[in-house]
């Protein structure tokens, strides 16, 4: 999907939402147990409920590896069922050396078809371009994650006073652009959205933890707004895991519907919409 | 497997080599292309010409993933495979926020039953400690690589001076220790090499890029000794890829023999053996 197709998308939906599907065993409706595939049939019926109030969706390979092969089966079904008019996030968070990169691009773009995946940035730019060589394919690279130990690496600066984020996001966008190009902006750090806007003013942010990580998404919006949105913001819990019974997918509906409708108020404020 | 037995296993086979299990469809001997499972019948001769003169093996995840849940079957096959006397390690470079490296850890420690994974230290430390959670299972985290890309970010210094990848080292020697925790360090840089053993004396090294990539055996081992010998030194396409015919696990056995005997001299001379 291209930038301006996702775009459109938003504008069309009255939505920036990213819905993550992350489905685990323990936590997913018992009743969907006992069919063949409880992974698949979980997506499934989430995709069905959510899809009119989501312009992407955001499958962490993790959910899905964990059962071998046959989990391997689930995603690339649960994939196959997104509708096209969706843009699709592989959170792989994969990145290695140059020709093995390639082959996780051929993994993510080919064999699955995504639109996206995550890629970690420790191993530089031979990691990470394999993934730019594909036509209308994204990178999402991790810049500042939402968890604890971004504190860890993250913010450690260098001897101009530029924190390691900043150097990632400098750096690769010299080897990428705003079209084939977004980046991990944790929703956790208000004032640091504010900061790399600046430093990235068209590109996408993939914004997690809005909700049960504690991000708002108001303030979301009002530090890390960009050109034409440029905002994906994924909510995954929130939404999937609103109920674990029989309701489970009108729950996912009514709680998708909630983050829409709060953002058709933020794009008409905006004036996108 | 434990530290101690990985030592036992080193001054056993008098050896130190890791081959990298790498299975590149346009690179493996056509004959095995009209094979039910081309890859795992590679990898099968592949490990029955080397395991006498290996202490592991490290399939790297990307290319088995590219073939979809048929690949990921061929790596199940394959670790399933290796002798339980060889250490396994999932070149999986994985990596995410706490909750979900869990389910990381559980794939490649329990599904497939490895001894150790390597894992991108961006997230830092919880994306990190759930794998150090299993006994006996082992984080080979990613220091300083062997890429080109090595350079854009593991190499920044902070205001104290430390680079990057020496910050990783000494943060993650605190959350895990020298029998559950290794470093990837690349032979391509010797000096490096010196200065990271003295940040770490007893932990093991991962050391890719011998061979193929450009690094000597020779310096990696006068540079990079550490307590109890603590090097796994890989070689992936100088063994696997040694010859394109039906010779080629003959030719796979005497490039791993060749290696073994070199290491036999080296640890004959350190008094290991």
């Amino acid at each position: 999907m291209t930038r301006s197709e996702l775009v459109n998308q938003i504008v069309e939906k009255k939505s920036f939402l990213c819905v993550g599907l992350d489905p685990d065993l323990s936590k997913i409706p018992p009743h969907l147990l006992d069919t063949e595939d409880p992974i698949f049939e979980f997506n499934k019926a989430i995709i069905d409920a959510t899809k009119d109030y989501t312009v992407a969706y955001k499958p962490n390979t993790a959910f899905y590896e964990c059962h071998g092969s046959k989990g391997w089966e689930s995603l690339a079904k649960t994939i196959a069922y997104i509708p096209s008019n969706c843009f699709v996030i592989a959170d792989a968070k994969r990145g290695d050396i140059g020709n093995t990169s390639s082959y996780y691009a051929k993994t993510f773009f080919e064999t699955l078809n995504c639109d996206a995946i995550t890629v970690a940035p420790y191993m530089g730019e031979d990691s990470v371009s394999p993934f730019l060589a594909y036509e209308n394919k994204w990178v999402v690279l991790l810049a500042l994650t939402s968890n604890k130990g971004a504190l860890d690496f993250q913010m450690i600066e260098d001897n101009t006073g530029a924190k390691l984020y900043e150097r990632v996001i400098q750096a690769s966008l010299t080897w990428g652009n705003p079209e084939n190009l977004m980046f991990v902006v944790g929703a956790t750090r208000a004032e640091e959205i504010e900061h790399l806007r600046g430093l990235a003013p068209e590109s996408f942010f993939l914004v997690p933890g809005v909700g049960a990580q504690g991000g708002s998404l108001e303030e979301v919006a009002k530090y890390g707004w960009g050109k034409d949105c440029a905002l994906l913001v994924n909510s995954s819990r929130g939404i999937i895991y609103a109920s674990k019974d029989l309701d489970f997918s009108e729950k996912a509906e009514l709680e998708a519907l909630k983050l829409q409708e709060e953002m058709a108020s933020i794009l008409a404020a905006k004036g996108m919409i």
